[in-house]
């Protein structure tokens, strides 16, 4: 098994080409969510500037989702900074968390639709729920990779892996609140989404030294 | 012709690169095929929610063609773990395979649309039609790759061979058995399809370090 | 200038690299053209079948466009392989030609949807002048690579530089003609569009051994 | 912290990558804004030459678009050339610079549909704002990595540095004269983004050699 440990690394760089790849083009398709205002719907009592401005939800949804895949693709890099080898269970919930990712700009689509309208808190519900299921599928992932360094690095010090446990463990938690907030009231659960997407991506860029 | 071998490892590299960014780019578009809900289209007798439950077909299609392109990636990779040389009919085989790849939105996409329409049959058909066709491309280009050990590494012993043969001739008569029910009976197609691609992500994910 | 030779072959890599990507999701977009038929639009006098064969140029021009990118990346490769440096005219021409393949996936549409309507020719003019330019760009960029081996690799005998410049000498002329053609029969022109993507495809399958 | 330096080689080439694929994405992206005209819109006093002709902006639009995304992808090579460290604030400049490439789409279709409009002027004051906020970006960016060499390669001579500083600082304050501009008039302030992006190909082409 531990034959040709060079293919264990080249097998993991595959999946993280292949990751990135599907990272990089979800996040490049979100702008095709933002509507383009025909020359027919500009009329003399309603500019081109007020129809953009009405198209606010768009513009926040694509740069909170824009924000919240990058941070992913972030977290996916120090995840696998510290895996060595992978297996069939690692492949398939890779695979589960690249489905959740695919599909985001459809739930950032329905936030933008329909955040101004009385069915708001379905499209929150489904918006919050989707990012709970990505932290989810995050913190599995780690977890068993990490599970008595199962696909870890054996280079890889008990507290680095402890620092990256505190990490997984505040995201699920978190997004859970937000999934509950989002049945009460839309606009405090999209602020905490924006909240959690500043906290991580501020967090991801400066502390990553500490965790690779 | 054997002077510069490394020159054909950096050769079938290459492919394989292309061929990742098809199934990435590929797999990443499925999403483009769910269809959001327009605001006025909810009314006080229709809800946003009910709206979604009705667009099942589409979630379900999203679910079952992600699957299929993922295994059809893990598949390929293995494939090309055991090849050290490429040659011109065996780029066009890749290239066929390539074709049938990037058109799978199409058929998910058909068949999402007509699942409960009294026509549903001639889009269980196309989608069927269209996973045998990939079935036969991968094993054309397995059987092209492996046979004499044509294309393959020489280190690669015969049992490890044939064990991915055994594989290969399991993927065309079951897609043939889903297309030919597609004519009978929709549900049970779309059924069958969903187990091989649950069947194959299953042995893809966990028989991985006996092929590799 | 010949300081460091591996900055230039890390450059050449680079180029490649994202000239590869952008082949790959040109020719991933392309299914997107293939409109899928909505339920309303099927009638008692009027199946999915119908709707689906009428669309035939759309199929058509999906595997037309699809082969002749495939067989544009295969002779992009085959360029590069004989590339040892760049510099910023090769840049340039690159770019000019990736222009010119993004471009194609709207030409395609167009000739899909105007095909069998009486202004058919110039939707033809568009697709073939289209491939005419692409021909030029790729003689272009070779003849400036290749004269005085002005960015070769030293390495490479005259006969395979010459084998090469007969390859690029075919194309635009071919191409001319296919354009000259679409002026008078749009049949025609596309059909000898066909014959090229398929004489490409095969010469660039079975005979890359030849040139690389 | 200098215990490993080739893992920070391979973190800024992970980041290059990435960055690599949303510039692919984004650049292949444009072609969808060019909407391919319907049968039913061909009509005996108005031809498909005439429908095409009108589409003027559109081909503009994606040429400009292309040409500027193409530049910014070798500006943003030429930068990563000369880094050779990462760190937090980096990592966040450079995710809010892809922010802003992936974006580009969106004006340029805006831009496009409205430049005969009588409200173009809205639509240029956001195409122009976006490229003077993207010229900003990548301003920081360089600022930021080159303050007292921070993120710099050490064998670069002050004198490299000096050069690449005057390219950065002219870029900001050309595009503020076409975002200034865009408030008078429209065909000038397009026309000036216009000689920006050739002049910018032109020097990007021209002068590499003496950058890297």
């Amino acid at each position: 098994m531990q034959v040709n440990p060079t293919s264990d690394e080249k097998e993991t760089g595959r999946i993280e080409a292949f990751s990135d790849g599907v990272f990089a083009i979800a996040i490049t398709l979100l702008v095709l969510n933002i509507r383009v205002p025909q020359t027919q719907e500009v009329l003399p009592s309603l500019g081109l500037l007020t129809l953009l401005l009405r198209q606010w939800p768009f513009f926040l949804a694509f740069f909170l989702s824009f924000m919240t895949i990058l941070v992913m693709w972030v977290n996916h890099h120090t995840l696998f900074n510290h895996i060595r080898r992978t297996d069939g269970p690692f492949l398939f919930l890779n695979g589960f968390l690249l489905l959740l990712v695919t599909f985001v700009p459809f739930p950032t689509a329905l936030l933008a639709e329909f955040i101004e309208h009385s069915e708001a808190k379905v499209a929150a519900v489904v918006y919050s729920g989707t990012y709970l299921c990505i932290a989810l599928a995050f913190s599995a992932l780690w977890k068993y990779a990490s599970t008595n360094y199962r696909l870890l690095d054996k280079h890889i010090s008990r507290a680095q892996v402890e620092r990256i446990n505190i990490h997984y463990r505040v995201g699920p938690p978190a997004y859970l609140v937000a999934f509950v907030v989002s049945f009460l009231n839309v606009a405090a659960s999209v602020g905490i989404c924006m909240l959690l997407a500043l906290w991580f991506t501020y967090t991801a860029s400066f502390s990553r030294r500490l965790n690779s």
